[in-house]
């Protein structure tokens, strides 16, 4: 009996998500760009993801473009709304608890000459609006913060926060990674003020190797390949469609409100029963996603816990999966201690996990840190 | 009973790929990137599906990363050389007829400054050693000419012509989009004398999505997208790992000379049968490869011709599916005059193919010759 608990990392494909991309593989495999009925209905399939990947934002489906990842669709933000507006400006405001794929196009940008300044979170894990206000000038052409940290679960005020930045510079385009808040939160672009969302597939019960940009109408970023005219030029080259498709299905499988009331209750029963262990401090904060619960165990460092916990077929993360056992740049931002963080672990939850999963999980770390402390 | 004759587009997923994509998606569903044993065992598909490509290329498996697929693969080749080399040098040698993923990303280097200069084909649509060389001078950076044409099949020497450039001038890099030899040809990266191969999966029965460029041992580009350290960094984001497991199914289930003699049977029995058909001209060189056979079919324009074949079940292409409706470069830059262009039709093989398909093509040309006529 398998207890996945790092669905921040990634997550089980659905059944019928699995399904729609078999289906496509094997029978509707025509290319979406050929001209004959073939290729009709698979651009059909095309169309309706589409469809039902804007709908998951209140979005229009022309202000969709599909990508290979949430990746992908950070690095098209960023590098795409840089090159469109470097004549109006050179500077870039970003958080410093972004996934690698922003923090590192940023520092790109950097390199190429853009003022780029990096906002930290308070205590609470959280980017405040105040904190970026206060970097916004008139020479400022984007800002991108996440809408949830995607290590501690941290909430950010998203739509407070581009409003405010709009009020006082209307010119800045707002890009959100939403890749954690996505099929958690009910999220819609326009209320979020946001010209640019990325999201990914795989962190939602889709396949590995698919996303999207939202695109707010009558905004322009410079694409960063170059060849057909598949996604509006935006994203050239033949459509994942397998993966697209089943990205639809997993989207049309979205039940947010009844999936986020029962996260809520595993990670308060998460919660409770952590702290019955001694050594065990909870990271995340209060009002933290539930869909992540960041802890720190005792002494034990992160991976040696991390590879106890297989024993007992439990997966948690330390940190993210895209940084390999480096020391998390989001909790020293946070300001929690050396120690604490060489000891934090990533308890992730999807709608598939149950209570055994967080019994077996404390059995885990408890016998760990009686048998690790001696080790 | 479906005639699917428009392999060149893209194919079906073999049965066994798509069931191992779905098992990937369902079953050994971890992040390569986790440091858990569920993160271990789809690293191991990584790793396998990796070694299985590189097979086919006679290459190491630390030369092969995987991209989102052809048109990122030639992007990451052409973009990275060129921000490699640039100080340098400031040529860029391509040919005419390549992909539009080259083209474009050509014309976009064009204008940030570099001397791009596009070499034609001569009149049996392949790209020669002497015109390519005649090009190469002591600021020529990179070479990028395509294996075989997506078109007309027309297969270029490009082991000739990589080690007349290098004879010439050792310093240029060599780049080949091998999309439409690859698991047609039996490929060797070395006898190639190429430095850089692009390939991708949706050409030879793996899913759409899913490609790797071949990066020879020593040879340094720069990475045009920005995060973790995936594929070394070259291509950051989670790992596509449904397509790369599948497409590493793919090539394992490469059987490129008996394929190739049952296709070369089913050309030559294309072009016996087309031959009887007043008006049909074949455009494909007698030495292109026999997977490709461009043709053209009275004064009937393609895209009628195209659609009154989907009254036979039978599929065919109309030039490039990337280049939806428009007039073909490639047969422009082998001089073929703008009426035959104009009714230009691509047919394609892929092992699936028999010689009902082509009995049923053939009988649906001769009857649009007939009817559309008449029109």
């Amino acid at each position: 009996m398998e207890h996945y608990l790092d669905n921040s990392a990634t997550t089980v494909v659905s059944v019928n998500a699995a399904k729609k991309a078999y289906e496509i593989m094997t029978e509707n495999y025509g290319n979406p760009s050929s001209l004959h009925l073939k290729g009709m209905y698979a651009e059909q399939e095309l169309v309706k993801a589409r469809r039902t990947v804007a709908k998951t934002l209140a979005a229009s489906s022309d202000e969709i473009f599909f990508t290979s990842g949430g990746t992908e669709a950070n690095n098209a933000a960023l590098l795409g709304t840089a090159q469109a507006k470097k004549r109006r400006g050179n500077k870039i405001v970003v958080s410093s608890i972004e996934h690698s794929s922003i923090i590192e196009t940023a520092k790109k940008l950097e390199n190429d000459g853009f003022d780029v300044v990096y906002i930290n979170p308070r205590s609470d894990g959280a980017i405040h609006k105040e904190d970026v206000l206060n970097q916004i000038d008139s020479s400022t052409i984007l800002v991108s913060v996440m809408s949830v940290n995607n290590e501690t679960g941290a909430v950010m005020q998203i739509s407070d926060i581009f409003s405010a930045v709009k009020a006082k510079n209307s010119e800045v385009v707002c890009h959100t990674d939403a890749v954690q808040a996505f099929g958690k939160l009910t999220l819609n672009a326009r209320k979020m003020n946001a010209d640019l969302i990325s999201v990914s597939g795989h962190k939602v019960h889709a396949p590995k190797g698919c996303g999207a940009l939202y695109i707010k109408k009558g905004v322009r970023i410079v694409p960063f390949h170059y060849g057909g005219e598949q996604e509006g030029r935006i994203r050239p080259g033949t459509e994942a469609l397998p993966l697209i498709a089943a990205f639809g299905t997993a989207c049309d499988e979205f039940k947010i409100d009844e999936n986020y009331r029962k996260i809520k209750l595993l990670n308060d029963y998460a919660r409770k029963n952590l702290a019955n262990i001694d050594g065990v401090v909870v990271n995340s904060a209060e009002n933290a996603l539930p869909y992540v619960l960041n802890i720190s165990a005792g002494r034990v460092r992160s991976e040696t816990m991390l590879h106890f916990l297989e024993e007992f077929d439990v997966f948690v993360s330390s940190g993210s999966a895209c940084a390999k056992g480096k020391p998390s740049h989001v909790l020293q931002a946070m300001g929690i201690d050396k120690n604490r963080a060489d000891s934090a672990l990533r308890i992730s939850f999807s709608k598939y996990n149950t209570t055994d999963d967080i019994d077996e999980l404390c059995r885990g770390i408890e016998q760990g840190l009686k048998v690790l402390a001696h080790r």
